[in-house]
């Protein structure tokens, strides 16, 4: 399989990594329908850990069964499949080879509630290696007083996954005490998300698609002074996308709750338009009848692919 | 020994693990009298550790010699027998091979409270190694402050259990400040429990018995938009089992406390009709005279075998 | 040497364990006056490092000198000598060979006060062996908001003991805010804290003399449901050895705070007549002048003798 | 490549250090302008990770390029160039050799505000020698409550550099519930924080220029009685450069917040004047015009040169 | 060098270390004017880190350079010279062989206030091996909420130092939440420490000149009942050394705060007179003019020589 000229100009921004890690990320690149554009398509689930089973699966009873996401997610041509360690281990040995698997090494349920969130470290590399993973996947919360916690973690998982050839993708959600609940989604703060993602080591990094408001009083007068664009969709991931090293790390968002297929294709829209290197769907995927789900991730394949 | 079909069946869901766990399962699967079958009665003592001695062997006070229940757990045929360090250790070297141990590694008393309960680590896998165990055991509390921790040391347990060839059977019991004292036992909490165990990557998940009760707002709103049934103690058992990756997890439910035999009996017909692989029966069984605890062990094996 | 049925009785309780173990076990059951009775008197002395020098040794002035403690546990026939790192640090070199020594593996001073009580671990296994000892020492507060710590550095500190053959001998004090001060002795209490010292994994359990108290609301219903005798002091500790998994595990009795030697006597006759194993007395040894002391421990060594 | 007789005196301080250690120093002085002066100019990149993308870029935004930065480093012939791990691994692949990379170890973020600030470690003494660094950097902040865990981590970080030839640049900025904020820059707490810095361990310090105030009544007393002078900042460089083992550790000046040029040049003359080893400049190079960035960093080599 | 019968006699009490901590305790007793009569006079330069550098040196402007303070204490003929990580890597490569070093392996300084004081670690014992040292030293401060923390690392530390043949030098100044500011300095716990220490496995004790007050009520009775004199520091200082295990520790008193010569050396006649083994002298020796030092420190030296 002869890379694409896109993909070997992505590769080259990873330069101080092994080769192992730079194949890993070639062949999520070099998957599915997007495979080769430089654009990405991930499929996640990890919400029956994270809100729980009803909430996850009963809308589409299918989901129960962790079979079925690995199979919507080779069926809908996604470049890759992410989830915790128990649905991973009940596909793994039948799916081998057949789709990129991404081992998401932190989780968090809500049975309880910290004031300073923080997830619980459930899986290793290890874990990744024997499961045959193209990479892992871990979670921040930046603005959490437990942070340092997550951050350290994280650089002893990146080392940990380095040294054996596998990428980091990183989940930079934003939360606790340190910011409002708005502040989540501000520009400001995904912005601010992303650098800290790509200073971390990540590889690939994914922020939530962000909104019109900006959280902290010393980088809004920034974006006064300097007249930073704000008002659309296409603006704000401009701003989020160029603080990832300016564009030079791979850089995707989420689609966030459940919501109607026109509003999702409109989204993707906006963070294609602004640079977006692509989507990781969950719920809009999942909770949707199978031949739906496999059209909506399609028509979110094709834009993305322009 | 040839494997039955059903559990061949079973062992099929757990592929991504190596041959030496998923002997042990089958050690477990094919071991008294539901051998073969694919269901599972296991006797589990450690009420001494967790209630202390007088109200768990005074009402049979053989049971203050660590011998009786090893003795008691093989003469009524269960799949196997769960205890803490010491009461294994008191019986090893002289039941080894006679029936599959499991030891605890976690444990409580009830002589300090703390407001985020957390089990102490107890015992290792060496320890189980050593003792010549089938698999090991361990205590999770969904809704305590302390998760984070106990998944965590229950990730490196697994790790290194998995390595060696041992199952992991899961005791998830939500409790702490996280949930209400009635949210312990509700039925989506159960279920919640029930997939956190599996994703953690649990062999044998052991839940209680969920009653006719929500606790977590969102979750109510999917019982109601979606109809899931949870009026019998059949339907709740249903979503449970389905919510244990659509029913690819050996998933048994406890006794609780000390009732009347019929009264017990009555559960269990639930529990089996709503698709249980068995039961977990402690005080229940070793409480009561000998042979009246073998008989009661049998007539719950009776139910299971259909 | 050959060992006398009662050892060898002793001895095959702990057939879980190697035999090096096995090995230490014995020389302590066969050392001293006791020798061979399955009985055993251990002089200890930690109160230096527990209560201060002054409250310690002035009363018997030659106690500050660590080589008085060895010499006293010789010539009075003890079957082994229990210490802190320094003191037997302190006499080791001169005295290898002559007596069992138990080195005691934490302690705790009284010159901060902690809310939740915990000894601080100042010695290791490794000490023990390079110091030529027969057994190690450790102290756990159940009832102590901190015992979850000590339960777990316990757990490897005995499982690094075990595998070099050192038996544990377990100081079980409940103490802290889980429990009142009358609650420290009660007999429900003193029971729970040697069944939990036997599910821990202990070899030699050493409880407090209980009293007739009973703290647990739970436990009480117990004990006065099945009447279980608490009115003398052989019944309670009756109850506290069938805890003990019914008399298999050597549990012996400490003197606590000096006083008249009639009083000692008294209590280890109740002791004995109860089934304990022997005594631990430290303050109400070596705070007497020698002679008086060496007559003491004789005393109770004939008591216990029978 | 001789060194030239200063540098060689510098290098004679650090005579307990091993070859590999005293290499990477030489090399830091022996490149660039100042090369063989025994005087450094650092451009140090963080603020992204400190402060967030738009407030350290946005100024001059082709800054949001990793390979900006080493290249003004390069441009302007500075010592050495110091970033976190993310911008380091943007850039060590394809500059590797052309100017000594520093790469810090611990960062913070302003998403959450801790009480007692620390920063996270969110780099490792392995990742600088894959990236080919020639030292390694670590922020300590005297005055916070988790100062210890700090001087812990950097105990650990130094051994290991120290033992694989990496030099250790400590940022020693003062902050915390211990002081106030005043004091932060206060001439005392800046003389205290380099003698801490050099008792720790450290080769290169750097500190914040100070100002006239004296934070500690202790200390004050000690100033009046010996009459230190604090009136110039001459005077002051001058007492923390004594603090700083009377000079013979190096001892650079961060730059602080953006300003005018020649406010800068006339701060760099005081440091100058007061025997200062060099600056370490961010903000004031990056955030200004490439060219005019260049010409400031040329002028200000030009006063350290003299 | 063949030892003196004292010296040997003091290395008899160590009998249970190996000969490599024998013979570094050998070399500090064998060094300096006082060689061979078993007493010691240390010189320790830590208060730079403990006080920071204008209170520690400015009374004496030649103390800011390291290379002073080891020339002092070989010019004086002190038996050792402590001082922490940064002020022995100093001048270790210059004056290896000359003196024996003592590396101070925990601080703290006083930027930072905690209500639980607690020194943290900055140093190893592979530096204290590295840098040639002949001993290390710790600082514990029972009395402190956190003083297990200090006693468990000090275990690490002392069990790693034995190992390579270096004796630990225990610093013991009880503060904290559990005793008043005269508790401090008072008799009973000035002992207490001493008997701690011990207990803990130091080979030289350093503590405060115990004050004629009593901080513990349960003390003062024992004192009171038995008629254990203080009035005079003679007195006082041998209770002190009784309670280090009967005078067969090496036991050693600071000189504290700068004071006039008449009041250091009538302190130093009681320390003698009491049966001290010596003294350990900062301030009082570093800030006065050099000539100035080295008569006061040969005077101490001519007390204890008697």
């Amino acid at each position: 399989m002869a890379l694409t000229e896109r993909v070997q100009q992505i590769l080259s921004w990873y330069g101080s990594d092994n080769p192992g890690v730079r194949a890993n990320l070639a062949r999520m690149l070099s998957t599915g329908t997007l495979a080769g554009t430089g654009k990405m398509v991930i499929l996640p689930v990890d919400q029956g850990f994270e809100h729980g089973p009803a909430r996850s699966f009963q809308p589409n009873p299918a989901g129960y069964d962790p079979e079925y996401h690995v199979k919507l997610a080779i069926d809908s041509g996604c470049n890759a499949y992410a989830a915790p360690l128990g649905f991973l281990e009940a596909v793994a040995d039948r799916y081998a080879g057949q789709i990129p698997l991404i081992l998401k090494l932190n989780n968090s349920d809500t049975l309880a509630k910290l004031d300073q969130p923080i997830s619980a470290v459930t899986g290793s590399v290890r874990d990744a290696l024997r499961l045959g993973c193209a990479a892992i996947g871990f979670t921040i919360y930046p603005g959490s007083g437990q942070r340092n916690r997550m951050y350290e973690d994280l650089r002893d998982l990146i080392a940990e996954a380095k040294a054996v050839g596998l990428p980091m993708v990183l989940w930079a959600y934003p939360r606790g005490a340190g910011i409002s609940k708005d502040g989540e989604t501000a520009v400001d703060v995904c912005a601010y998300a992303a650098q800290l993602s790509a200073q971390l080591g990540a590889h690939v990094i994914k922020v939530k698609p962000p909104k019109n408001f900006i959280e902290q009083a010393e980088a809004r007068k920034v974006f006064e002074k300097y007249g930073i664009k704000t008002e659309t969709l296409e603006d704000r991931v401009r701003h989020v996308v160029q603080s990832a090293f300016n564009g030079t790390r791979i850089i995707i968002f989420s689609g966030g709750e459940a919501k109607g297929t026109s509003e999702v294709l409109e989204e993707v829209r906006g963070l294609a338009a602004g640079g977006a290197f692509g989507s990781i769907m969950g719920r809009n995927a999942f909770q949707r009848p199978n031949a739906e789900a496999i059209t909506l991730l399609r028509d979110v394949m094709a834009v993305f692919k322009g």
